[in-house]
């Protein structure tokens, strides 16, 4: 497959000004990103990197990173996790604090804010220096050591998040978080401050593509099965209220994060992470989501 | 790959009378079916059908049976059909009725009783005589003109389907079910009273499988995207609220219904339906999850 | 007390034209209503009659029928009612289709529709012609014969009842309705179709004043405790979503309906009926709540 | 009205020991209360107080507080504080997070745990010194210096306050709180530490019965029109889920806390205060349910 050569079609035929959207608002950091950018870059199994863009640039990858964290709890708890946390879709186009309390704190799957504060809590109980330890097992898996939290952003994200102080706190109300609420709360807005580029972030979703392995030292670090339940989760609750839309329009397991990146894998093939800021109204990048649909189109390959 | 001797091996691990849960009890043709069956049939693209146990029994289809209206209501209505039925998983463990009326009527996706009660109304509205041409429409796709309804089954649903009329009557409230009330539930009732085997459904899903054509006249019945959109959609919507377990148990596209049968397919593959009566506290058959988790873990393929 | 004054009072103060609001537009009968109508008129349990405007021209009473249903149904149920109603207010801006849900079938109060279609279901398991024997309930409490259903707006609400319809399947899917759903709501659109003026009202309402007992005759229609517990219910649950806005400004257990009219009482003191066709954002009549408020307020007594 | 004779009929015909219920056990102090005491205490307008059992036994007042708070922040914000709290029944017999979600962050009424949360956070606002200044307004109202906070019962409500934290965060969410969560939250649970007696309470309530004046200084603290108001929102809102059954069974407006306490006025007549710890599933006292109905039977007086 040529994909240096899809790449440079998707960006002769979108770019980002074409695109409705708006940036996330939320905090000034990401306010402040100008708009228009565009990254993409795809590492295949088999060798090979194509990439276009502004793929070398960093961005907060701020949800993206709730897949790294349930990949360590996994690591720690094993299956013992799904306990706390389950592994279906949330379907819910409001906020989570509806669900939650219908049932009793457990968050609807680990890719929602709630799901990904129990995986906090989790990481917490187990990790030495939680920051300091997250971080490690980022740049190990990336194998980057430059990898780092955003410490502004991370300052941000707690003064605005009242919403999720919300969240953790009925979730401790039903017993669901075992340690201090304000730690658990400033390791998840460390956690979402991460800055990775596509090449980077492309770099370290080859891990779910090629079952658990990492591609150059081979370390495994997921068995199979766990890779495939990771994948599983990322393919039906990966992107907010749509999961079903994504998987539709691209067919491939995924995540993507309000900075206005998406990752994604096929299974056995590549991995592929696009960049750009403006999102649709459901939260996911609008021209991301349109040069992912283009490469699976173009290439002829989905899951489906 | 070896599937007669993968079906053979599920055949002497697994067994019907292993598995608890109950058979659907609320009409009594339902709850009459003896519990402790299994059938499974697996058709190959590339040619070749593998079988094991009651694959010929025929058995009451369900809500299986919303795969082949959402086909056919696509090829009437096109795209527009997205106007009136979304493709996000409902994520409700409680009745739909929550979210239909907060979203105004607009049922998450045409797996859900309430998104099939609106295919069923676009199907009306476009056929001559709906339950005739449902009829052929089904016989012709299953090359198999012997498929038919079962008129004791439909009255049944029919005299107990207070829920479904509570559905139909609150979208009718918000304009989204344009005909006869009565008309719709009669017609919908008829369908979800289809029966057929293990080898008929299986015959059937190739069509899924082989991106839209059927196999042995090549007939186009659907485009490759409109193939690609419907198993997106079994993906995340075909479990009620089991989606994200399946996917990570089996890893296939797939509808279940409450009759205890299953259909999945693997796309470019194979299809493959299993059966056996007893259901899981969420409504999918016991066995047949098991068999499927079984088949694609010792095929080792599965679209993750 | 110089009701007479008062009344004269409120019809130089304010006028129809002055109000904002809406006539009910769901059906044809009520939408072609004249809007700017006002009419008033107190009885008092001491002898007086006072009166004001349009106080005889008849106006459906729609859902102030629900009073005298619930009325007839503890004459016949006693005590057993509240085992299928409850009689809390129920606090919900949208449909009571959630609340039913969760609360399995059994509605808040026997005041809004849910309610009152529990309570039709059981006037005719009693009843043995349910609307002329209801006809004839009312007729004997108003002291009038004249009193009749209007047919054309009964088969009105029929046509257009899908939410109607919608919430009878749900509780009849609970078990909460034992009659044909059919029967019952023919019986329930009758019941609102009843007109009446603002005299024929509050003459009936002198019943609720009146500790239960017919003002002539002296004849007792309900022991004082049945009569307090309807007087209670009205306080808290009679006016939608305004039930606490409408006990501050006004202070008096009422009823609301649709049709623009509201009765209410001053238990030992009198019963009073306003209408006024324009309605506010919550159903209620604007001119309505407005001119009783200044009732209260002028008299210089509520309950509170 | 012979009172005395009254509470004496009711003590020598129910006790303590004969109610089911459960002493409030979310905190320790609470949970320690020995669960059959009861006292009653009436105070009435034209003079002559009434007393039985430990009505001289400080108890934790609790939500009653909330009754207070709404006084004094009325005083200082006057009708634009409706525009940061609804006056309507909640209705859920969940907890509030659910409607404040769909409401935006405004609260039903100012009697529900969020309503007061929003109450905490207007007096934090406008007192100078919160804590202080707000135990100086209470001993004012209550004539009586010695009332005062419980420091343990405050930290304890604080360290197991969780859920009220998430009410707090989610409606600072919506912009509905302004000042700083933990100084708020601090406030209020101190405001509902507050230990009062029978005779002591009953003492403060006396102010709403009087048309908002103080009974021996004649000094008005609240206008008629702000009582009435206050009177008519306990009426609907002041008994958790359970305001409609309070209504009829009693028929006085009131306010119950989970110390087992239950103020309630006739407006004009007396105010009365009943205390036993047992609570019923509803989370008001049962025995001071019990009580205050045969009260308003025996003494054939209720406002309906």
């Amino acid at each position: 497959m040529d994909y240096q050569r899809i790449l440079a079609e998707i960006n002769s035929e979108i770019s980002p000004s074409q695109f409705n959207g708006k940036v996330a608002a939320y905090i000034p950091e990401l306010a402040n990103v100008p708009a228009d950018q565009f990254g993409m870059h795809i590492c295949c199994l088999q060798g090979g990197n194509y990439a276009i863009g502004a793929q070398t640039t960093p961005f907060s990858i701020q949800s993206i990173s709730k897949v790294f964290s349930l990949t360590l709890a996994l690591l720690y708890e094993g299956t013992a996790l799904w306990e706390r946390v389950d592994v279906e879709p949330s379907g819910d186009p409001f906020n989570s604090l509806v669900q939650l309390e219908y049932e009793n704190g457990i968050p609807r799957n680990p890719l929602i804010n709630a799901g990904a504060l129990v995986i906090s809590d989790i990481l917490v109980s187990h990790l030495k220096d939680p920051k300091k330890d997250y971080l490690a097992f980022i740049r190990k898996i990336a194998g980057n050591p430059d990898i780092d939290f955003n410490l502004k952003v991370a300052a941000s994200e707690k003064k605005w998040g009242y919403r999720n102080s919300a969240l953790i706190n009925l979730m401790k109300s039903f017993g669901n978080i075992k340690n201090d609420i304000e730690e658990v709360l400033d390791f998840y807005f460390h956690k979402c401050s991460i800055e990775m580029s596509c090449q980077a972030l492309a770099q370290t979703f080859l891990l779910y593509a090629n079952r658990g392995c990492l591609l150059d030292s081979h370390e495994k670090i997921l068995s199979p099965t766990q890779t495939k339940r990771i994948n599983a989760i990322m393919q039906t609750c990966g992107f907010y209220d749509e999961a079903g839309e994504f998987s539709f329009r691209v067919g491939l397991p995924g995540k993507s994060g309000v900075g206005g990146g998406i990752a994604a894998i096929h299974p056995g093939k590549y991995s592929v992470v696009v960049w750009s800021p403006k999102l649709n109204p459901k939260g996911n990048s609008s021209m991301g989501m349109a040069a992912l649909e283009l490469l699976t189109t173009k290439s002829g390959l989905s899951i489906f």
